[in-house]
């Protein structure tokens, strides 16, 4: 699949940051004209969706910057460079809930958004949970409080947009197409 | 919901683009210890999953440069300053699609990639399509495909990973939750 091809004649960096790495790329366009397009990579990211022995959900409740307001979102984390997804899965879902797993299953993967990002989502699930004594520690400048809930709770905090993201949403959507009570 | 929130105490505008918006803020954590939050702003974008008369769902293919390669996505766009997210719903379905409606519902919406941008997606549904004679033209620098697929060709196209990204998996997921044949 490679007609529309956009071809790069030019790449500005314009920013390398923690999360965030910001290019500009000049292309060659099908029809022979020019264009600029902006490109935010990423190293790509890892959810899990927890459920509980009693058939709730683990959510994290934390701060989003951008959005300046907290969401209640499931476990989630970057990719570090060449990391297999479900070693990332297991280590978020240790840091940021205290639980750990042996069985995930792969639900899907998506690009957030592709018109200006590479940034791509691997969601896991897994219902067999288990407490770890003492849990890894998450990264320093997280603040993050859990929130244990069942699929119809969930669906109220969706209505009232405090779960309000694409991957969250998603693992909503497919618990409820799954039949989950 | 204030809590966990984080102080801006000095923002540094990067770039400012014709998609993107970089900005890094320096923010006061809920410890007393600072933190870099890198935010993208966006503008927001509206999405529409065109059903037609004969039951098969509308996308359209197009090249994202991030991604190097085409994914067949439901017709998109971004909002403009102000603008009623139906107003942009419309305006999308018919420069991308040459379809147009008068009877759009709202099935969701949800921010991409709340961990580094602000942008928001709004998703409505028609299956009350019209042909428009002379469609609106599209961006200059846009060049599209258009496809028409039942569901079942959608979820092969999922598998396929050429549908794949989050505004459209989550459309291919809500006609499966709706009993679509």
């Amino acid at each position: 699949m490679r007609n529309f091809e956009e071809k790069t004649t030019n790449t500005q960096v314009i920013y390398n940051g923690k999360v965030v790495h910001l290019q500009v790329d000049d292309v060659l366009l099908p029809d022979g004209k020019t264009a600029k397009r902006e490109i935010v990579n990423h190293p790509g990211a890892v959810a899990v969706i927890p459920i509980t022995a009693d058939n709730k959900i683990i959510f994290v409740e934390q701060y989003r910057k951008p959005l300046e307001k907290s969401l209640l979102e499931i476990p989630a984390g970057k990719l570090e460079p060449g990391e297999d997804p479900e070693v990332t899965a297991i280590r978020e879902l240790e840091e940021e809930t205290g639980y750990t797993t042996n069985e995930l299953s792969f639900v899907t993967s998506f690009y957030t958004s592709p018109g200006f990002a590479n940034e791509i989502m691997y969601i896991y699930i897994s219902d067999q949970l288990e407490v770890v004594d003492q849990p890894l520690a998450g990264d320093e400048d997280e603040f993050i409080k859990i929130h244990a809930l069942t699929l119809e709770e969930a669906k109220k905090y969706v209505e009232a947009e405090r779960i309000h993201d694409a991957k969250t949403n998603y693992a909503i959507l497919y618990l409820h197409a799954l039949g989950m009570k």
